[in-house]
């Protein structure tokens, strides 16, 4: 069953080095040729992808079985093993997925600015694939597909290298997306799977493949982005981690305030968009700290405060300095109160990570400061920081979310995806 | 005379490594501050940085004077002590450089997309600055106030390492650049000079200063790009070479082709938009190949070429493989006869280094096939290739030209110094 290719080279197996650059290899071949495809010829890969899905659902449902099973043995956590878990249901929304994507306009060949110059030149600024994308994960095997299918639609070769404890349900989702490629007469090797589970693998991708990497992207828990970040010699795009912020100011509205931080923390707790931070105006402590503190303590929420956020509701724990920097990911909150949003801008500059952070305030001057001044990849008034999401945002996907500076910031769907060229259109014009 | 500061600490020199982490953590405080600071009082910056410059000229010449010794001693070529050398015109020409950067629309704060979505959130992509930018550079003095006035221009603190031979003109031009902060009111350390010729100080900039720096842009020779591109552990705007072809397809233009062909090639040999290949196809071959080869070397260009253009004059001298992949900055170009387009663009594809392209023809369609096709960051139609200049683009000054994909392609001016953000508006929306 298991349809993994195992390179070899001279009757015997070659070391992981050789196979990861002929990985690297292939996939740069495979750019070139991706970048000129036109967009009929990807999105026929992407729904013969999604019909082999569906028609493969029974021998994935049992291929992810057998790294269930291991998992299991292995004594993986309720959560991870729920992460590995693929049912009919789940492969169903992953087709759906790759129709959707589909389903989006092409990337590539978008003009993204165009400009005359006085001499007559006609300058276009034209999007074109960035080239080889490497995609590291963890348990999710849905990646395998999520990603796979965005990397195509920007032109982009990719080259998945999967958590090991999903081996083989990602070998075989890999599959249905080789079966699209191969309809659509596009290079097999445009959507590699990394045949190992050898860990040196990911060494490799990290150093770039001779120069046949352009971006990683890392899917999963911190110490992956952080060796990712750590060691990768080719760009990144990824956040370590999102301590968020919300801020409620003196003027804000007390009923949005509640809306907004009860979903911003409790919608989902695991996400990177869920609130850590509560920081209350003083100006507010005495109409909206006690509220706000008992809403989340009767939500379920652990409250963890300074002395002003104690003295409101005795179940509030004690915050410690640790608190302020800590991405809980979890059902806990710290909260404090603050000396207006010049307090709230600088504790957040100070503990943030730069990622999503939020205030709730009526006063409009109060809101633009905030928004102009505290540098985050997303800054968001008077709305729930977990819009932080590519799907939200109407980007039709996202690969992920970068609080990185270059290129890509916030979510990092098709365009980010994208490099650019420049086009210039003469009539014979020459440089003085 | 000499103005620049050597850091010390407890009454002792510290060592390099401590200096320039430093110097990172000094600019990252200034950037901050940089980041907020009003386009009024960035730009009165630059505009008494100008004046400095006018009123220093005859001590920035007495630094230079120094400076020429010194690199006469050591046997600097003619062509070094030339990009070396100041005088009262050079001065002038940076002085109304630094006014016309002043002049230029403040890139920070431009609301660059905005989208609203179903749920009523307002979304601004916004440009905010890159953070702070490392800067390394040869000969040439005028780069320490170029480069600092276009980092400050987009809010970007900048580190600046001149080369160990213009350290006193350098260090002089810098003075004038921390007169115009101080006469702002912006922090002096938002363009700082590297105060020591230790070598030592590129390798502690190109490995980051402790996540200080978030861009390195080297600006010289070859040598310099590809120590750069090899060890800087952040990211690199850059080009190692321009191998640039110019195509003549066989329904060109013959007059325009001569006239683009003999600018792309000798207004300047060294820049590196100049044409280093010509390609001219098969169908051309009768009428053009003898009269663009005739005023090439008429014009004093040597050809290297291959059969076919030997045979159209007798001055043509025979060309090797390593020909068709070499930049050679003088006045010699490769030329070569090719089957069309298709064997133009696999010609360039395969020797070419991804940085500016052209093709002469009347032909509209083939014309777009190869500005479809070919990879590079600038491609042309029916135009100079000297065209490849960011103030050409009108983008009113350059830090340099990117064959990277990422962020930054082509001409690397004040919009390609910045980043982004996402700034969303709301009335109190949650996910649901």
């Amino acid at each position: 069953m298991d349809k993994f290719r195992v390179i070899e080279g001279g009757g015997e197996k070659r070391d992981v080095r050789q196979t990861m650059l002929a990985i690297g290899h292939a996939a740069r071949r495979a750019a070139r040729k991706l970048a000129l495809a036109p967009r009929q010829r990807k999105n026929a890969a992407l729904m013969v992808a999604a019909a082999h899905l569906r028609t493969s659902a029974r021998d994935i449902v049992a291929a992810n079985a057998r790294d269930m099973e291991a998992a299991a043995k292995a004594g993986a956590s309720k959560a991870n093993l729920d992460r590995l878990m693929l049912n009919e249901a789940r492969i169903e929304s992953m087709a759906k997925g790759l129709e959707d994507i589909a389903a989006l306009p092409d990337p590539v060949g978008k003009v993204l600015a165009t400009f005359e110059r006085p001499n007559g030149l006609k300058i276009e600024r034209v999007a074109t694939p960035l080239g080889v994308v490497g995609v590291i994960y963890e348990s999710r095997p849905n990646v395998t597909a999520d990603a796979g299918a965005l990397c195509l639609k920007a032109g982009n070769a990719a080259i998945l290298r999967g958590g090991s404890d999903s081996f083989h349900s990602s070998t075989m989702i890999h599959a249905c997306l080789v079966e699209g490629l191969r309809d659509a007469g596009l290079p097999e090797d445009a959507i590699q799977l990394v045949p190992t589970r050898d860990r040196a693998a990911v060494g490799e991708l990290l150093a770039g493949l001779a120069g046949n990497v352009d971006v990683i992207v890392p899917r999963g828990g911190k110490s992956l982005v952080a060796r990712v970040q750590e060691d990768a010699r080719v760009p990144v795009f990824a956040h370590l981690e999102g301590i968020v912020h919300v801020y409620i100011d003196g003027a804000a509205d007390l009923e949005k305030a509640k809306r907004i931080v009860l979903n911003a923390k409790m919608r989902r707790t695991g996400v990177c968009g869920a609130a850590e931070t509560l920081l209350v105006d003083r100006a507010a402590a005495d109409t909206m700290l006690a509220p706000l503190t008992k809403m989340l303590l009767d939500a379920g929420c652990e409250v963890r405060g300074d002395a002003a956020t104690r003295a409101v509701d005795p179940r509030v724990k004690e915050a410690n300095e640790e608190d302020w920097r800590t991405e809980y990911l979890d059902a806990v909150i710290a909260a404090k109160v603050v000396n207006g949003v010049d307090e709230a801008i600088d504790h957040i500059e100070t503990h943030g990570s730069h990622h999503t952070d939020c205030i709730v305030t009526e006063r409009a001057a109060t809101a633009e400061r905030f928004l102009t001044e505290v540098d985050s990849a997303i800054v968001l008034h008077n709305a729930s920081t977990q819009f932080a999401d590519g799907g939200e945002f109407g980007f039709g996907g996202e690969i992920g979310i970068s609080t990185g500076r270059m290129h890509a910031r916030g979510p990092v769907g098709l365009e980010q995806l994208c490099s650019f060229n420049y086009r210039v259109r003469g009539d014979g014009q020459t440089r003085a």
